[in-house]
């Protein structure tokens, strides 16, 4: 049962799975990559395998597996040089027990800034990453290429984060933001309590919003020749400094 | 005298600066944005101005000036919305005394990087970047948008970095280089020597021959989990950590 037509209806319906609106609606989406899939497949998160020419043993257990041919593996594909391997993949549910740091990006949208922010997050030990509505969409193929193999090692919600930083706040989190104006460095701040650091999109910053709920306003001092450090070298930073003020270390 | 066809000789002439290679024989590049346009100005850098609709007053002394209609201007921009302004800006000489600090890239091929890194570079006050022959470009317009106007603040020169490398050590210069398999730690290297850091593309690293050359081979712990930071957001921690310790402050 080789596909071999791009209009085949699997095909057709696999192909909507490239909008954020039907991968939200349906919490799936396409991931490539064996390794990646290897991954998802150990956290059962594979609904549908596709491939080209060879099916890895590790994962011939699928339920749902299909060979297609050249043609149809390049559409699925968001790579210049189509892979092996492309799954359908269930968008995971979090329903865990929010981690003493949490990093939450409000209003980023550039998913290559993404996917290096959640590398120094896992880098650091931050393992849960909250995005606004604004931000870029998790499930997008550059976001998860940028990831480089962090993505199923750290959770990601994208939503309302206005409302979460409440509620967060009422069970005890600090929220942490950064701003030219702010004047807590960033000792100060961080050495026991419960966090959240919040980073903004460059130029805009955070909303005002989010801003009313700060606790700790850092401010990472910069040549004044420079506008802005790019975000995801701001949040290298302040992961960095303040994971090594709270004692976690990888020696 | 509006230039109205592509095929016009001056349009094709100032196309072929969009090849790395032309550029580097004529010392001559594409600058697009008013602002940086402005600052290449100042610096008595512009060679050719091309506008299609106003012609700035502080630009109105450029000795070769000339209009173009908005289909010459879009084949010259890089932008999807095309900018009114365009200049033919020349590559600087650099003959300066290099600074106590010098930032160094070896094969960092991603543009979007090394415009992070030159806004972290010049955030805390290292203000000369060394390429190697193998990393990006640095007339590429690409790189010059993700520089987000710290481009004519800092100091860039492409060049063979192992041999430069050899001159700066006899000049007393110590090369810092970050491996995973490195034990010094940042505070142990810094105070008051004069330093190139040196970064590596992700994945391949530093090549042999630098890394011979290093006198501190830092490593900044990170989660095993994660294979390696981002290179931008590598540069951002080490810079951010090796000023602070000599110093350089802008409180």
């Amino acid at each position: 049962m080789k596909i071999t037509a791009i209009s085949n209806p699997k095909v057709q319906y696999w192909l909507t799975l490239k909008k954020p609106d039907v991968r939200k609606e349906g919490r799936l989406f396409l991931l490539e990559g064996e390794k990646l899939i290897k991954e998802a497949h150990a956290l059962n998160l594979i609904e549908t395998l596709i491939y080209y020419e060879t099916l890895p043993t590790a994962l011939a257990q699928v339920k749902e597996i299909y060979q297609v041919d050249y043609k149809v593996i390049s559409k699925l594909s968001s790579l210049t040089s189509a892979p092996n391997l492309i799954a359908v993949c269930k968008i995971p549910d979090y329903q865990v027990k929010y981690p003493e740091v949490i990093l939450a990006l409000d209003g980023v949208q550039d998913p290559g800034n993404g996917g290096s922010i959640m590398r120094s997050a896992l880098g650091f030990g931050v393992k849960h990453l909250l995005l606004s509505e604004t931000s870029f969409d998790p499930y997008n193929d550059k976001f998860i290429r940028a990831t480089m193999g962090a993505f199923f090692k750290v959770n990601v919600e994208r939503l309302n984060l206005v409302s979460k930083l409440i509620e967060l706040k009422k069970a005890g989190y600090k929220i942490i933001t950064t701003s030219a104006l702010g004047n807590t460095q960033i000792k100060t701040a961080i050495v026991k309590e419960k966090l959240v650091i919040v980073l903004g999109a460059e130029g805009q910053g955070i909303s005002s919003e989010i801003n009313a709920l700060s606790d700790f306003e850092i401010n990472i001092k910069i040549n004044p020749e420079l506008e802005s450090l790019n975000v995801s070298a701001a949040a290298a930073i302040l992961l960095y400094e303040i994971m090594k003020i709270r004692g976690v270390s990888y020696d």
